[in-house]
Parts: structure tokens; sequence; C-alpha cells
């Protein structure tokens, strides 16, 4: 496969958007403190009706949470489904790794990790939170410009 | 939005498998038992490395599987997050849901129910398996062609 037709970058919101089959909601205001650049929160099922929560999230290009770890004593931490565009995810003293739609990523409990768009494209992934005993996230520091930069020059 | 706009409809199975991002993975010989026609399972994560179980489902044209009931005490049930082509899913007792990528479907336990593909297309959705206390499935009798075929005519 060439490097043209590997790539499933949008750099424009109007195309990601017809890309994105799962939609992008809206601002994400409520964990907006965690991220860097503007990032969209589209829940999929409803926390009354599913045991498993599931949402979709948008970020802009460039837009990244914060490193961030999701504790439990059992079970516990997520799932990322791509759905749409290319991004990054990257656990702490680990390669960054390239994510584009059919990419899936488990995050275990308990490992330090950010994810979010590339330079150069919108992203969407599913999040689904994986049930547990004593779930709870601690946000950490952003990842710097000067980090994220490096990963754009590895690709 | 038109009606050719609309579907998301694939005859092919090449053109369907570039559509589908997932991928469409291997026979799904262990539980053809419980199906009308072929279909195909790609296990996304990894039972010992994620809490929750993903895989894709893909049927062909025509394929579905059998009324069944997910059972379970507490939590259990499946979540459909379909991703390519056009399908069907039906509770005992109530209409059919038309389905193509993007939608998302709970499923309760104790609900009677079927999913599968259209008559005039490939169809995929990721199964979330939700975790629960004493899952069990019971696997009932198959959607004969009359109750399949009227749904094409309601469609």
């Amino acid at each position: 496969m060439t490097k043209e037709k590997s790539s499933m970058k949008y750099t424009k919101k109007t195309a990601f958007e017809a890309a994105d089959a799962f939609g992008i909601g809206a601002p994400n205001d409520t964990y907006a403190q965690y991220f860097i650049g503007q990032s969209f929160l589209k829940p999929l099922t409803e926390p009354e009706k599913a045991p498993v929560f599931l949402a979709n999230v948008t970020f802009e290009p460039r837009c990244r949470n914060n490193w961030h770890i999701h504790h439990a004593t059992k079970g516990g931490g997520q799932i990322l489904i791509c759905t749409a565009g290319e991004g990054w995810y990257q656990e702490e003293g680990k390669p960054a790794v390239s994510l584009k739609a059919g990419t899936v990523i488990t995050i275990p409990a308990e490992v330090k990790h950010w994810h979010g768009a590339k330079k150069d494209s919108w992203f969407s992934h599913i999040a689904v939170e994986c049930p547990g005993e004593n779930c709870s996230n601690e946000w950490c520091e952003p990842v710097s410009d000067a980090e994220y930069e490096k990963l754009e020059n590895a690709e």
C-alpha cells in the first residue's frame, strides 16, 4: 500500500465530520482543563441502561489530553477504538503508537499515558470505560509542545 | 440527505473489506451452529489483558444469528458498535431496527433478540461483552426465512 493510500488524515472539520460515523458531539467542557486544544465528547451509551460506558472523543489537530492514570484495584482501565482520522497513544517510557481508524488500544489500569490527534489531522476514538473496583482517574502534567513536536518528527 | 447518500450497502466482499477498518478475521466456526449463513469473527482485545472483550463480527448478506438471550444476575448483556455495511437488530415483540456504521445498540441481559446483515449488504459490528455476574448465553430458534423476508419488505 502506498503512503498516500494508507493516510487517513483530515485537516478540515467538515470532511472529518463526514468520515466519523459516530458523531462529534459537544465541546468537552467538563474535561477541558486536562486537554491542550479543543476536544469534543459524544456519549454513545446511557449510564443507567448499559453496564459499560462508551463515548466518542474527538480531538482537533494538535489537541491531546494530559498525561493521566486510570486507577483501579481490580479491572478498570480503558479501551480505545479508533474511528476516524489519525492520532497518537503513548505510555510513559515507551515510543508513541500511531493510531488510525481500525486501531484498538487496551490501556491497563495504573499505566501513565496520553492520547490525542496528530499535528495535521482531526482524530476520533470511542473510549470504552472498563468496569473495575475502586476506579478513579489521576490527571498529571500536560504533554509539552517540545515532547509533542518530537513525535511528529519521528513518525 | 438523499436515499442514495444515506445507503451504506455493500454487495461485494472486496469493497466491504475496504470499508471495514476493523477487519473481517476468520470464519466464525465456533458459533456457526447458531447462525444462518456465513459469519466471521475478529477478536480485538486479548482476554487476559483487557477486562472487557471486544470482537468485530461480520455477516455476509442474509446472514443472521439465531434468537438468543444473554443471561446475567447483575450487569451483563452486550453493546453493538456498528462499523460497516447495513444490518438489523430485533428484540422479541418489537419492530426490527435498521443498523448502519455509527449505530450503537445496548442489549440488556435477559432480552431475547437477534442481529445480522440485510438481504443486500455485508454488515459488521463490534460486539462489546458487558461484564456481569453469572453470565451465560442461551441460543434459541433460528430467524426463519419468512420472518426475515418480512423485514426486508418493511424497510
